[in-house]
């Protein structure tokens, strides 16, 4: 058992967290809490240690074989972020998808976002996606890691359960093309209201920044342009909840077709 | 120009953002962000105090009189949460409103959520439902007040757009049926799909806590119960986001009518 905060792999665990030119590195991230661990096996990611703390949860911990590290309370309060009360974090090997490698359905649903700028942002937009049955969600010239811990925080384990690719705004375009795949971008000017615009073929929702909106190159390669009716004061919503919008529009349509 | 941190206004000012209890005993609360004070003087609230640092923000204020108090960089970086990009904090009287004071519409939306624990959550429910154009939202036997620097925060003007009532479930519910006010409560158990319910009539979404969910005398009160459907491997969504689905199908349902 550990029982040292300065023990060198724990040393190494707080590494990780911070640097994501150390992730980049060695392909690992760290993932924390039960759910999110078992989320994980379950998508086939492979766990190099899992640091358990079995004072604070006693439930059997999923199945981690050779991986398993016990430690002390003192040095698990140390390495969580939650403040303790899930007894597991845990060292995985970051595995990266490519368009080229996801399994879409007859009618795939996408949700594309352009270089989103918070990764706390992404993990709710993946929460949502997993909600409504995405195939997969796609950054577009991310500016953040895909295994950034706040991402992995925010998606409460959706980051495993929803496919997710990282690549250029042309390599996504060009693919969209080759299959047929509908693109709608969500923008205020000149579009119309989202829920008069079909969804129930192959579509992708794509979703500029907060701040800066869509690049042209995106608005240029719409099918069809598409907005929120925004009825207040505020002239925005955050990017989980528009993506939430969207997607479920297409769950409506497609289900009551 | 304040230019000490130890200044006792400044102090004050701290200290109302920490304590709920000063903020109750005062009927003061923090308002930070330019757009944030502007929307909350658009609504009719009262500004006490306006600490403002003119190097970090050079446009005009909006229009502040007597309670202007300038105050120097180093002053505004203790005060400022968001890290000295707005260059004005204020304090502002709070105003309680009562369900009989609100001023419905001929077919009101409302979002009711009961004992909502986190206050950036319910800071997000009343952004979402800005955007959706609803009436108000009702927060029952709440554990947090509703001047809450996180709430305030997150609903990024939203707290002063939409007018937020604290009451009982009682109350909430004997209100709902004086006037007619058709009642949904969110809930997995026994409920039919959102979009197979209308909600083009006078309709209160009624919505539990993530951990909880709703008490039996919601769901016993309840004129339908509605679902979304969770057509991933994850068992929740955010209620922001929940609610801004629900909601937002009530804004479908009212304009293609």
């Amino acid at each position: 058992m550990i029982t040292s905060t300065q023990n060198p792999r724990i040393k190494h665990l707080l590494l990780l967290q911070q640097k994501s030119s150390l992730r980049r590195e060695e392909g690992l991230f760290v993932v924390e809490g039960r759910r999110e661990v078992e989320h994980c096996l379950a998508a086939g990611f492979r766990i190099r240690t899992a640091f358990v703390c079995e004072e604070i949860s006693p439930l059997p911990a999923p199945p981690l074989g050779e991986c398993y590290i016990p430690v002390s309370p003192n040095v698990y309060e140390r390495i969580a972020y939650r403040g303790g009360t899930e007894g597991i974090v845990a060292e995985v090997e970051a595995r990266q998808i490519r368009l080229a490698d996801l399994r879409l359905s007859a009618s795939p649903l996408i949700v594309v976002l352009e270089s989103v700028e918070k990764p706390g942002n992404l993990g709710a937009v993946l929460r949502s996606a997993d909600a409504a049955g995405a195939d997969a969600v796609v950054v577009c010239d991310p500016l953040t890691d895909l295994f950034n811990p706040n991402l992995i925080r925010s998606s409460i384990g959706a980051a495993f359960t929803v496919p997710c690719v990282a690549c250029t705004s042309d390599e996504c375009i060009a693919f969209f093309r080759e299959r047929g795949i509908r693109i709608l971008t969500a923008q205020l000017q000149d579009s119309r209201l989202y829920y008069d615009t079909p969804m129930t073929g192959p579509t992708a929702i794509v979703m500029g920044t907060e701040a800066t909106g869509l690049t042209d190159q995106w608005r240029r390669a719409a099918d069809a342009h598409i907005r929120i009716p925004m009825l207040g004061r505020l002239d925005s919503l955050n990017v989980s909840v528009s993506a939430a919008i969207l997607l479920f529009e297409a769950v409506r349509q497609r289900q009551i077709q």
